[in-house]
């Protein structure tokens, strides 16, 4: 699921693990953004199209504003995930946007477009894991919609409430990286990419269970964003296209360049272990691992290493890029560069 | 559109002028209803599932959130509307949702599911109608998401601020009509459900232009929900599935019955110069109209028709149900009942 407003989900996705929006489809959105423009918009509008959630400013407070859609065929196959699991992911990459704001999960509709076929039990199943995940990291349903649809559709729209931090409402944006900051992450990467890929080439082993686990029930790093913002970090977005794409699109919207340390990026020992070397390929570009990734100065960044062992990993830094080339710039182990070719991520050195 | 959370649209809509949702999308409701009151729904909660949106206490305030979806060859046809008409009912439908609680428009997420044989211009075009019905009700698109799909959607979330009276955030709801109290409606009946059959049957007549354009062009009773509200109007919802089906909603909820006088209820003249005799029916039954019907005391009711004199129609009155049975009964001009038949409703007498 892509995770800013207005922003096209991968038909790809399902099948590698590449980021491969058509000019088309990105073409649309400039398009939307165009007609939106001429409207006068609301002065009560924070943070508008392009973030990962809308944050506007109500008579008495900050709200935070997201939508996120599976299709069955395009964002999850019927048959290879349970009820319970695309009910799960749907409220998760919900709330993982909710996460990426620093923001409290508030309010929830849902709306569901149900082909005859589907049966009372598999929409009881859905709505279970749509209602486990509220209960675990926040948030409840409190209204939808059922529609009549040829093809199955799950819709969540979900609110937040912006951290206050001294009286005032905050949140984290992916629009406010420094030159000379660090870059961040949650958790683990390119877990989620190993179970679709363990998934796809039919491995049943124990690690490959654990991947899949990533694949289907990820978790939204709500307390993290708001442990950020506590911080001081201004700069996050949640890592839902893959690492590299997301981090473009911050570097974008901050108008800075960014270097990574392919070999910083932590990983799922049990990808290491089933996919070797391309465990770092998936973790650069897998997606859906629903993590944050942020920016923070070096002491910022050092006292969040130290006081909160093991949650965050830092992997690179932001860069000026005076010629207004917002590029993402990957160096393996080696100090090579690594460059995405034909084939998905590859070393440049080795070419 | 059906303009309860989590209830069922009506895919028959398209073909005849009645309700008929089968008991298996009731049971569906029903059943996800039982899953939600396993998890303990948040306190914060005002007003849940079942009535024209949810209502929820925020920290600083009172929020109402609805939701509506339309989905191409459900709830339209491509090629019978233009997209313009497709996005300005898209966003009418939700709005009205908002009106009928006595809410202002406020922030809207708007999410399309795009099958590839659609263009640029297309959604650009049904983006301006929607625009175009925010701009002149309230209310603006914040945010969003654009999926690939085989069949396309448009799925609106749409939030609202309750209206405050002595400071307290005051809503409309459908479960608070009382025996006694009179039954009113906004505008006029009808000519939705007329338009869409004469687009049915290929007249195109003036009488044919005026209907189609309450059919493509439904107008959301902001303003009126309001008044009611400042009026002490407690008990509203808008009409979507028409006139008896909707009221017979409220009744439900409010656990009352009513009597509606068939002859009282108003329609378009262009209505009744098509369709004659028909025009009640389609009144009755027709769906779509999005005007507002609601219960006064007598007091109350007179003071509204007589400062806003063409606003609001007195149509019939709400009676007790000792029984448990809160169905709408409905008396034509000659004071006979009528009665739903296997061809729509018919009077009783005729038989």
């Amino acid at each position: 699921m892509s995770h800013e407003p207005l922003t096209v989900h991968i038909i790809a996705r399902m099948n590698d693990y590449q980021q491969s929006a058509s000019a088309g489809e990105f073409e649309l959105i400039a398009a939307l953004k165009r007609v939106l423009d001429e409207y006068t918009s609301a002065p009560s509008v924070i943070v508008g199209i392009g973030d990962d959630a809308a944050a506007v400013e109500t008579e008495t407070g900050a709200l935070v504003l997201t939508t996120d859609t599976m299709v069955d065929g395009v964002h999850f196959r019927r048959g290879e995930a349970n009820w319970s699991d695309v009910g799960w992911k749907s409220a998760v990459s919900n709330l993982s946007d909710i996460a990426a704001m620093g923001a409290t999960p508030q309010h929830a509709l849902v709306t569901l477009g149900v082909p005859s076929d589907i049966t009372t039990a598999d929409m009881e199943q859905m709505y279970r894991g749509m209602a486990d995940a509220f209960a675990e990291f926040g948030g409840g349903i409190v209204g939808g919609d059922i529609v009549s649809s040829p093809v199955f559709f799950v819709t969540v729209a979900l609110t937040g409430a912006a951290t206050v931090i001294d009286g005032k409402p905050e949140i984290l944006q992916r629009d406010r990286a420094q030159p000379g900051e660090l870059i961040g992450v949650t958790g683990l990467l390119g877990g989620s990419a190993g179970g679709l890929r363990s998934l796809n080439e039919h491995i049943e082993s124990g690690e490959a269970t654990v991947l899949k686990r990533f694949h289907f029930r990820p978790v939204p790093r709500i307390a993290q964003g708001k442990l950020l913002l506590s911080a001081g970090v201004s700069c996050a977005m949640d890592v839902s296209d893959g690492l590299v794409a997301d981090l473009e699109k911050l570097c974008a919207a901050s108008e800075v360049g960014a270097i990574l340390n392919a070999a910083s990026v932590p990983v799922p020992p049990e990808l290491k272990a089933l996919y070797g070397n391309d465990a770092t390929i998936l973790a650069l570009t897998g997606g859906e691992d629903y993590e944050l990734v942020f920016t923070a100065p070096f002491d910022m960044m050092d006292r969040l290493l130290a006081h909160h062992r093991g949650q965050f990993t830092y992997i690179g830094r932001i860069v000026e890029e005076p010629d207004g080339d917002t590029r993402v710039t990957v160096f393996d182990a080696a100090g090579s560069e690594m460059q995405l070719g034909q084939k998905g991520w590859d070393h440049l050195g080795a070419r």
